[in-house]
């Protein structure tokens, strides 16, 4: 796989040998070694084993006499525990990692994958969203995920409940890549491990720290920023004010990405996120074709779902047929109700009638099969 | 009123006097004389007799040896027709008539008004809409004049159905503007007609054609053009993919004035309108504070209703208290729930849980008031 290294000015060369790879591995995981100072001291130094060598100096320098690089041992235990898992490790500049990360001043020093490596030479976008999102959001998840992967995407998110797991699960026949804020063998949260471990097959998992590593709350902007970096356009279906999947779409933002979002009605707290990126610039994305016009692609290659044995995607509820020819007052009573009920009250005072009226045409049109009357005064269509 | 005639280079007196108003009627009544041709004879002739005197001469040389113009008696007729209802006549340049419109090649020749013709000094805002509009797109109409109304502007609608009627009802204690496609005596739709005979005292009707007019499709698209032309920003608040609320949105944004909308749910076809909108630049709007700081306006000075007898606008229904604290599948099954029915298929598909598990939850919940359940296996909040 072909990777460009333009934040490295310096000649850099990728690792190749196990022993290089520990090198890495060391490096990275030695204390008070972030992914932004990993990539410095790389650049400076030429090489990880260089690096490591020069690091107690540093230390010493700054003050540091007792600093020691992560242990040899301790990295060899994470190589094998991450084989042991039927992992691979993806190295900057070496064979599976995305170049598109590689434009982070704090790209991953390193990537456990476990699963369809080859899903990163794909086309990637990312689907977001809330956890506690509605049946109306998760619906829209599956839609746009579903319709993204067979437009030839894979699809990005974060394992998390509600907008995150429904998008996984439409996009896994087609192929979806989740980002995990602790070890690739630590399912977050538990009741997503058999959605996980049918990506880690169908799909593919990605995770930054070590494995057996349980996130914690800092972890998952570190986890988000993969997850915009690694998508070209990262979609938010249904985000609160202050939530973290608005984080994730500003880090997008910041790093040259498309950001887009599903509007939702202003009296629906779980839309006030999307809309308020609307109004801040973001895509308005009323389905997979909005995305793909948005990107400026033709009518995409259409892939179709690997022939696994996944469950597909559930079909749309199927739409009422054609209304029968109504006229007046049942037109308009009609027009004001919808699939959800609608108090009579509200109906009563809309269609500015009584009561009395309001129940001889409703008594008509139940009948009829066009309405349906629900206790405490609610009605709706169908 | 001072007002601008900068679309009369050639120095034009504004008519004063009877005589003149007369001849400005006969002139715009004056048959295959439209809105265009008219302003175009007033240039060319300097005054509306000096054009009516030139109109046969203009005839003949076209072809036409039988023209003339529209008979004294006709506009006569007109004259007190209007003034019979109380109605008084505005006149491009002459008091009253508002400047923004004579931006308009086709400006109004004329203008009947009835009721507050003070409220033309006042800022304008339009508030819009589908005729179908659902309970929530009326209320979001409710909400957004009144307080439109309240940081002092006069709201311009088209006293149609639905939206239309929301608003300028709300509007009405603060002053709102009935722009009608028929005469101004001739209400349409007629069950508005007891919110026209509120508007002609507490806020203002406008009409272009003669008393009596009865309005056809043709006269809809004349008499949005006023509406968008009047109006500092027109706001969409729910509307179809094809309907005249985008006409006058579009004409909004052909005279240069604001469009905004508000964003509703892409499977809510009722916001289809307002979502293209938006796509195509249109301001999101949420609430009147999203207008007001999309006009660049601080904090607007705040207007009181008049004490005149008019209904003032439902309080929104009150918003249910805090949660009380629950975890686990509870609080997601909570999270899950909105005040729509949902049905607890979806439910169990989007929590993973089996129908046993769910029908636990519901008994407690529905036991604690936390949630409803209705016939038809359909769940809500509260």
């Amino acid at each position: 796989m072909k990777t460009s290294l333009f934040s490295y000015p310096t000649p850099f060369t990728p690792p190749t040998t196990e022993e290089d790879e520990l090198s890495f591995l060391r490096l990275a995981r030695s204390r008070r070694v972030g992914a932004t100072t990993f990539h410095r001291l790389l650049k400076d130094h030429g090489s990880a084993a260089a690096a490591l060598d020069a690091l107690p100096g540093i230390a010493r320098a700054a003050g540091s006499a007792d600093y020691s690089p992560c242990p040899p041992g301790v990295a060899k235990a994470e190589l094998s525990a991450g084989r042991r898992l039927g992992a691979r490790l993806l190295l900057p500049g070496g064979p599976g990692y995305p170049a598109d990360l590689l434009e982070l001043p704090d790209a991953p020093p390193l990537l456990w994958a476990l699963g369809r490596v080859d899903l990163l030479a794909a086309p990637r976008v990312a689907v977001i969203g809330a956890r506690n999102a509605s049946s109306l959001g998760q619906r829209m998840a599956r839609k746009l995920a579903e319709e993204m992967g067979r437009a030839g995407f894979a699809v990005v998110s974060g394992l998390a409940r509600g907008i995150d797991a429904a998008a996984h699960e439409a996009a896994l026949p087609f192929g979806t890549i989740a980002v995990m804020a602790g070890g690739i063998d630590v399912i977050y949260p538990p009741e997503n491990r058999d959605l996980a471990s049918r990506i880690a097959t169908g799909g593919l998992l990605l995770a930054e720290l070590p494995p057996g590593t349980e996130p914690q709350a800092r972890h998952f902007p570190q986890r988000n920023r993969i997850i915009a970096a690694l998508s070209r356009a990262t979609l938010v279906v249904e985000a609160a004010a202050r939530s973290g999947s608005l984080l994730t779409a500003r880090m997008a933002l910041d790093y040259g990405r498309e950001v887009m979002a599903v509007p939702g009605h202003p009296m629906d707290a779980r839309a006030a996120g999307c809309n308020m990126l609307i109004r801040d610039g973001a895509v308005l994305i009323r389905g997979a074709e909005d995305v793909i016009e948005a990107m400026g692609l033709e009518a995409a290659p259409r892939a179709e779902p690997r022939p696994d044995p996944q469950p597909s995607p559930q079909p749309a509820a199927a739409k009422a047929g054609p209304m029968a020819a109504v006229t007046g007052l049942r037109a308009r009573l009609l027009a004001l109700l919808g699939p959800a009920p609608t108090p009579e009250d509200t109906v009563i005072r809309d269609l500015g009638i009584d009561a009395a009226t309001l129940s001889r045409e409703v008594i008509g049109l139940e009948i009829e099969g066009e309405i349906t009357r629900h206790p405490g005064g609610l009605l709706s269509r169908g």
